[in-house]
Order: structure tokens, then C-alpha cells, then sequence
């Protein structure tokens, strides 16, 4: 491709608006249209981009004039979106986690296979230094065999009073940390155990912990929480860790080297999810679409195979199952 | 009591070299008399303190001028001494954990009530104030309800080797956490899920991780591990997390504040569990040998009773149950 | 001496009340007399301790039953309550700084070497397993010859305002350092070059900035402030590092291993200098007062000589001429 | 400009060959050519990027489908080839410093002005999160009038070996937190006070600390070593800090979230400045070079004025005439 990647995006909710901003300031992307059904929400992306703005995405699909859309919807109206993107011919970059269920992904692999598109998966993590550095160490030559691996992710308590039930804490969180073990580990999760707890009543899981077995052998910890109170610093907290035969590595996300003081407390700040460095945003996710503008115009494969994002989703639903059941579980793929 | 505690060290190892020390050094305590095969510590320990050094417990506890000892005796020894020093009458510091088995520390506790004499578990974390501050954090007027809770405890696999199979994971490590959840959460353990590996061949488990469930509802995890590479910062990092429906706290035990620098690499050091301060051991340990000794002298009740200390081991028998099984299982007490 | 130590506490603040609580419960000392002009803090120290409480400091010198004293007063007081007590005979422990002036410090060492009484002065970083690492690190068979020192200590503001014209950053907090670097770095300052700033009101410095040299030839930096917002995590700030030809150590107080979190934002606590344990006062502050009970009793020489202690003053008289002159200073001994 | 940027990229060292590489993958630039004398280096970018490799920055200069050029040579060539570059009329990123003398860099920026070209100066701190989001916390608003502000860089004695005289630690690295302090603090500095040692031998300054004066009053400590032994953990620390009237913030770029343990030790990486993500150069020096490639193309102005950047280099010569005379200096500008 020559010319510069003309994109849409569906959805303006906090992803969807950060997502129309990187493309209108990417030098190889054009943002042609956005779409979501709010009006307030659409008048300020097209005020700041000059995108098109439409009420419907089917309008958007239809156009010809796009060649690529971010799908920036909630967890459960992915399916919907995706495959009709897949049946408009579109290449797809989909906020994780790809779809609420197994069932609902397993729709969208087989649209986006029988329609020929690309499709790639937000896993944002993958082009976060720290895990990507994490990989790396995680070599088998460096490591040896892994032992034992652990995830957590934190937030507080107003994320899941947000989110209420339009999504959940394994789809919403858990996906990114279920895929990172799988990349970082190199093998697949075969079994999980899991428990969880629901006292706050925000219509969300409060926590989730499991123990999970790979398939090489290795063992996992999974552990999920946004039941903190709204203080804590930083609002997230997130880590991972592996130890091996022969090395280990560990990453942590609790410091972002950055402090602000009043008199009422200290607070931080995000310094590599997405910050705003001079009125442009930078970091993990302007890298994660840079990479698929860059892979889109070259043809050239994304990072991750969409089936390679697809195998965090039986993961899932098997943690979903075993915490309502009370016992170990297979995962079926 | 108005003079000193006198008392008998028995056990010349890691640990019961520095009860020595710190007897020794303590203005209401008199060392008078430590045994251990070994003839070499024998002899050191004798010559820095001037106590009377002997090759056998028994000869040690039929001396009538030690009113208590310290038992630091490899685990699975700790009942023949502890059943012996209750069976001559001496109050009794008993380095974690209580035994090796729950059927042990049974015996222990059975003849430490028949025999009426006094018995203190080294539960160390008990007087570490990170601990303590968390443990006041937690408190339900501040905390509300408990909802999930969680504790780690990591080393590197030199402790391991070096321990080989006269220990293990749960009962070395293991149970300082199991009761600093009971403790901290201020509820027992019901049913525990747990999972173990054994890569490395030291002769003991490399990790376990396990879920449990508190009698009060909340969900707990346990992260072990012994397998990091012997080059870990500071050699071991532990961290404990408590998150309830009013507030939160956390300790971590991974910064110690000091930091040491060549051209080879930067290493630590421990500034909280047993610092040299100016010739004498300061820190955690000190502060838990002094509680021991004022309680006695006192006749005060110990900051934790001993049946309470017991609560820990049954916790542990389910952990070992549970990770042989593969299933969770109910904690028999 | 058989007996335990006999002691008074001079002044009742922050610091007299936690040496009173300190000596009552130390197994070696007796706590025979507290005196303070305000009545409440005298009920409140008798109630808690059974101590007699008096009203002047004459009264608690004139008791035959007192062997030694602590003053805990604010800065401008040391100088007649020092000398008072050498001319009463009894050993001091003198809360930093000496005094408020090098003359008036000078008159106190001349009045402790013409009665013939011991005196050691509350330098607590002597006894902070961080600073005594540090120290140890430094050693010159380890460290080489130092090539540069700096330390720091950084409070709130609230503290400023609340000591107002009582103290002085210098004095109140710098004192703490200076002594820390020569110690440390093994070697006398000798000439200084300040600049400060006053521009918050509090009727103290905000801040004073200063470069070292020391006899050695090694460079040092001074950087005090408590023009902090009062809501800096932990309330306090220190660090010190040394960097040499052969090696380097640091160590930095920030962290202290505990966080609390609400809604309202994330809070820490005091791990180290006088954390309270399970009733008792334990860290720096208890072990300083242990080594001075201990040193007292069996007569062995203070870890730190108070001519040593005395060479802090000069440099602090030398930083806030030169903070006044804008001109490099030399330290005049 | 509607095509890509033509850039060529000068000397093609540490920094020239990461120049050349994110050039190489930007999509609104196209790296036409590099020069450097070494053939080894020549030979490995062009067989790298397929740009044209010359032997000298005349040639390349020559060449007028070149508009812009990366100059990253030692600080002492920085003169010549930015003076010819400006005749040339390329657009300018000259590496930091702008020169290594105030008159050499005076000559440029008249250089620059004469023939009407664009410079801009790769002060990275300007865009890196942390520093940025200091600086926007530091806004007069939210923090007052300053009082004291403090930045420190430090690295490992190995670079300052490597660099030998071809630099200097003010040129080197001083010259990023003189730009960040100004730029931060809102002020320039207009005095100063700075004190150097030289014990290690590697041709360089071991370590410079500074007392400096803004024309608002602020005060201001410069903190510069690279005398740390070679392990230091990641290889450099730097930290900067801003307390005001209302409020304060700081940053601390010690931490960077990721740490890699075998048996030797920890180590750590780097997250911020230049890590390496799916094979593509990420972090600040991509996103300084995407701001000179959006600005060259689309003609605004950059971030930060050449003038600007130019009032760093005053501030170094003040601060080498201070340390040779020891004594305060005032900046002439």
C-alpha cells in the first residue's frame, strides 16, 4: 500500500477516542469516519479530528473509502461488530478481549477466516517494554525450563462500579494477564482452579485467584482484584513473574517514577500505557497501532496470529467454570 | 522472677546461634548452658558467651538453674525436645514451626498442658512491624469485612539445597504466612487448594501455590517458592495483602533500604529480621527474645497463646494433602 | 553497676515522652522521674509509667536516686539543663543537637569534661541498620577512598510551622546528617558553601542547599528541606550514598515496607525509628536508648565520643554563615 | 510536504545507528543516506537499512535530496558539520549538546539564523512521560512559586572511560538537566556554585554538584556523577524534584520495572529511553524523532525554540569557570 491506511473506528468510549486520536496524528493513517451512538461523544472526535462521524456502524462499514477499523465496543457486542467487518471486507483491530464468550469468539475466527481479512487482537501488553523485556529473558536458552509463573492485576473499586455488568473481571482484566503467561511461558494453561468473591455489590467479581497448569508442566498463579479502595496510588497495580531452571525475570507496574504532592496526599501517573506527551499520546498503545498500520500497509504478519489470541479464550471460560464449580477444570480447545 | 531468665539454648544452628547471642547480650537474661552435637559450635558458642556447653538436650534440661529454653532443632526434632523440656518443667521458645506433622505438634501441645509449663512459638513475623502495622490496618473497625487476602514468601534454591529433605517448603517458610493470614484476616483457614512443583532436585519442593478460603468468607492465596536463582536481591522477598470492604493494606518486605554496589553487581542486606547493630542483633528477632523473656520473668501472657499458634499446622497438613490430591480439601481441626 | 539504671527524662514533647516509655519498660532501667512546666504531659507520664513527675528540672537533679538523665528539650534549652546535670554528677543522654550554637555547645562539653560525667547524644541514625550498613559498606578496605558523599533529609512543611523559631532546619534536622557524612565517610568536613530559602512563612528555612569538602579531599552535598506539601508519603524523606574508588553503597528511607489505601488516597507508616510493637516502642529510637542504659550500667565507652558527637557543631555554625555570606566558608574548629 | 522526510543521518555511533534505524522504520521519512569514517559502521547501517553510506559529511550534504539531517557526532565536531549543514539548508537534529563551548555554540545558532534553516535540539528529556508529566505538574497553577528544585544524573564509571576527553560530564550529560531544570522551574538560571573532583583517572570529571540561583529566586542543586561502580543496578539513576509554594511533584527514573536474576545476580533494563519493542526502536528517542520529522513536514514549530535550547550552554560554561575558581559565578548570556 502506498498511500496511507484509511481507518475507521467503532466505538468512542475511552479506548475508542484514544483509538481516533493516534490514527488522525499518525503520518501513514487517515481517520475517515468514526461511529458510536452518542451524539456528544461523536461532535467531540469530529471536532478534534475532522473524521466523519456516524451514528450506525453498518454506515461506516459500508463505506469503501475504509480500509481498516478499531472495534472499541463493549466485550459483548464484539461478535456483532467484528463479523460484519469481516463481511465488509475490513482489516480488524479488535480491543481485547476478542468476545465475551468461546462461543461468540469462535464466530468471529471463522468470519474472519471464511472472508479472508486480518484481524488483530489489542493485546496491549505485547508492546509494553516490560513484558515484551519479560519475553525475552523468559528465552528458553536463558531461563531453562520454566517452574512457576504469576500474574496479577489490580484496580479499584470504581472500575467495576463503571463497568457494572457490561463486562467482567476475566474478560476485562484477566484476558491480558491469561495471554501473557501463555506468550511469556511459551506453552499453553491445560487446567485451572479458581475461586472468586463478590461482597461489594458493584455487579462485578471483586476478586479472582487461580492456579493454573500448563501444558509443559509449568505451574501458574492468576490473580485478579478491583475491589481496592479508590486511594490507591496509581489507581493499578499489575506484575508478573517467571522462574525457570536456569534464570528468572519479573516485571512490576506499580512504579511509574513519577510522584505529584498537596497537601491532601501523593499521587502518580501513568508514564506507558498511553501518556500525553506534548498533546500527542505515546506509549503501549500508540505502538500497538502503529504496528497495525504499519503490518496493514506492508502486509507483512502482525506480532500475534489471531489464533494465538484466540487460545486465551477457553482459558477464561474454563476459570469462569471452575469458580462456580468449585473445582479443577480442563480446558477445552 | 527478680533476677534473670536463665536460660538453655538448644541447638547451635542458624537460628539458635543468634538466640545465643541475644541471651547472652539481654540484661534480664543469663545464657547459661547451649548443646548441640556438633563440638565446633559447641566451642564457639561457648567461647563468645561463656556458656556451659554440652553435647545433649538431656543434660541440658536436667540442670534445675535453667528456668527456659529455646529450642531450634531441626523440624522433625522438635517434638522429642519440646515433649522433653515440658517433661522437665522449663518454659519453652520454640522456633517455628511447632513440629513437622499436625499429629506432632499434638503431642507437644498435649504435654506442654499436662506438664503446666509455658510454651512460645517463634512465630518472628508476630513482632516484625510491617506485620504489626498491617495487622493494625486491618482491623475491622477500619477495614470492614475481609475480601480477599493474600501472602507470598520466596528464597533462593541455596536454602533449599542446603536444607535438602530435613525440611520443607510449608513447614520452613510456609507457616509463617499460614499464621499471619489467620492472624491479619483474624479468621482460621476452612479449605485450602493447593499445587506444588519439584524441578530442580533439591530435595524439596521448588514452589506451591494455593487458594483458601477463610471461615469467614474471605478468599486467600499462598505464593511459596525456593527456586529463585541464588543472585535474588537480598536473597528472599515477602510481601502480604489485605483488601476488605472499607480499606486496604499491604506490606512488602522487598526493599530493605540498603543498597551495596561493585563492579560485579548491586546486592542488599536484611535491615528488620536480625540487623548487627554495633556488635548486637537488633530487629525482629531481638524484639521476639524479649518478649519471650519479659513475659516469663512477668508471668504476663505471651502475645500469642500457643493453641493459637497451633492453628497453623492443620492448615498445613491440607496444603500437602491438597497438592498430593489435586483437589481441595476441608482443614480437619 | 548490679542495680538497674536510675533514670530522669528532661522534658516531656515528642521525644521525652517516647525515652519515658522506653525506660519503664526496659528491663534494665528504672524510670524514677520525669519533670515538664506543662501539667497535662506530667499527669499523662505519671499515669502511664508510675513515675514522680516534677515541674523543674532543679527538683529532678537534685534527687540522689537519679544516676542518669535524659534531655529531651527543644534546642535553646540544652545548654543550662546540660551543664546543670554535669554539676549534679549524672550521666546524660542529650537529644541532638548538642546544643543551639557552637559557643553554647563548647560550654557544655567543657562542663561534662570538668565534672567528670558521661554523655552521649542522641545521634539515632548510629543506630539505624540502613545508616550502620552504610557505614560498614564504606569501610575503606571495601569502599576504596571516597570520591563523593551527598545525604539528605526532606520533611513537611507542618513541621516547620510547628517548631516555628524554636529550631532551625540546621539544627533540627541537619545536625542528624553532617554527623552522618563525617562518620560515614570517615573524615571531618572542613570547608561549605550554603544557600537557603525562606519563603513560606513558617519562621524557618524552607530549605538549604550546601557542598562539602572534607579533610580527605572527598566532596560532599547537603540537601535539607521541609517545605514539602503535608501530604508527602510518609511524611519524611532521607537518603545518603557514598560513592568510592573501589566500590559504592546507598541507602534510602523512603520506603517503609507498609501502605495503607482508602478511598481517600495511600498512606505509609514509621517501620524504623520508633515503631510500636505489640505495646512497646521497638527501632532506632529503643536500641539507642538500650546501648546508652547498657553502656551506663557496665561502664564500657558510647559507641560514638561526645568530642565526636561535637564535631557536627562547627559545620553547622560554617553552613548558615556561608547560607548568610553567599560565599564558600571554612569549618573553624 | 506531501512525501516523506529525506534524512541523513551523520556519524554513526551509539546514537547515530539508532538515528538511522528509527529513520529507516518511520513511515513519513526515508533515510537516504549516512556518513561516518569507520567503514565497519558504514557497512552495517547500509546493509541494515539499504540507506547510501558515505565516508564524508561534505558528500552527504551535497547531495540535495537530503532536507534534513541527524548530527550525531562527539560534542567537539558539532560545530563544523552544523555550520555546514545550515550553508547546506538542511533542517537540523543535532544531538545534545547544541556545542561544547558557549562560543562554538553561538556560531551555530548565528549559522542557523543566517541561512534560514530549522534546528532543534535532542533534548530526550522533553519527551520522555516522566519528565513531561513533571513539568505539566509543576504548571504556576497547581504548584506556586518554586522554591527549590533538584536534578541528578548518574552512570557508571565505564562511560566516562569509554568517552574519555572526547566529552565532558557537563557536556555530556550535564547539559539535560540544566535544559529540564530551566524548562521545568519556568526560569533560567542566572548564578551558580559548583565544586568537581577528579580521583578515577578515565579523563573525565568523576562527579560535579552545584548550587544554582533561577532569575525568580527559585534555588536549585545539580547532582552529576559518573564515578559509580560498573554493577550499579540498570547503570544510571537520574531524578528530578520541584517543591512550590502549594505543591511539589518529582520523578525518579531509578526504577524501570523489570529485573532479570540468574545466579550472579539482578539486573535490570531499559523501559523509557530506547527499548527495543518487536524489533522496532521504541520510546522517547522514537517519539523526539517523530516530533522533528512531523514538524519538518508539516512546518510548525517545534516543541522546544533553538534559543531555548541554547540557554543550557551559558549555564555549563558558569558552572566549569565556578568549579576552576571556587566560586560563585553569575551565568552571562
Amino acid at each position: 500500500m502506498n498511500g496511507p491506511l484509511r481507518v475507521g473506528v467503532i466505538g468512542l468510549g475511552f479506548f475508542g477516542t484514544r483509538h481516533a486520536r493516534i490514527y488522525a496524528a499518525h503520518p501513514a493513517a487517515e481517520l475517515v469516519a468514526v461511529c458510536d451512538p452518542d451524539p456528544a461523544r461523536r461532535d467531540a472526535v469530529r471536532a478534534g479530528t475532522g473524521a466523519r462521524a456516524l451514528e450506525d456502524l453498518r454506515s461506516l462499514l459500508d463505506m469503501p473509502e475504509v480500509d481498516a477499523v478499531s472495534i472499541c465496543l463493549p466485550d459483548r457486542l464484539h461478535e456483532e461488530a467484528a463479523v460484519a467487518a469481516a463481511e465488509a471486507g475490513k482489516s480488524i483491530l479488535l480491543e481485547k478481549p476478542l468476545a465475551h464468550t468461546a462461543d461468540a469468539a469462535g464466530r468471529i475466527v471463522a468470519a474472519v477466516e471464511r472472508y479472508g481479512v486480518r484481524l488483530m487482537v489489542g493485546h496491549i501488553l505485547r508492546f509494553d517494554p516490560r513484558y515484551v523485556q519479560t519475553y525475552l529473558a523468559a528465552d528458553p536458552e536463558r531461563l531453562g525450563q520454566p517452574i512457576h509463573l504469576r500474574a496479577r492485576r489490580h484496580g479499584i473499586r470504581a472500575t467495576a462500579r463503571r463497568l457494572g455488568t457490561a463486562s467482567s473481571i476475566l474478560f476485562y482484566m484477566g484476558v491480558h494477564d491469561v495471554d501473557a503467561l501463555q506468550w511469556i511461558g511459551r506453552s499453553r494453561i491445560a487446567r485451572v482452579y479458581a475461586q472468586k468473591r463478590e461482597v461489594l455489590g458493584t455487579g462485578n467479581e471483586d476478586a479472582l485467584y487461580a492456579i493454573v497448569t500448563f501444558e509443559n508442566g509449568a505451574m501458574g498463579c492468576l490473580d485478579y482484584s478491583w475491589a481496592w479502595p479508590d486511594g490507591l496510588m496509581n489507581g493499578f497495580r499489575s506484575s508478573l513473574e517467571i522462574v525457570g531452571t536456569r534464570a528468572a525475570a519479573y516485571l512490576d507496574c506499580a512504579d511509574q517514577g513519577f510522584y505529584a504532592i498537596d497537601d491532601a496526599g501523593t499521587t502518580g501517573g501513568d508514564t506507558h500505557l498511553w501518556p500525553e506527551i506534548n498533546g500527542r499520546i505515546a506509549g503501549d498503545l500508540a505502538d500497538e497501532l502503529d504496528h497495525f498500520i504499519t503490518a496493514c500497509r506492508s502486509g507483512a504478519p502482525f506480532i500475534q496470529h489471531h489464533r494465538e489470541a484466540f487460545d486465551a479464550i477457553p482459558v477464561l471460560d474454563a476459570l469462569a467454570e471452575s469458580a462456580r464449580v468449585g473445582q479443577p477444570v480442563e480446558v477445552r480447545r
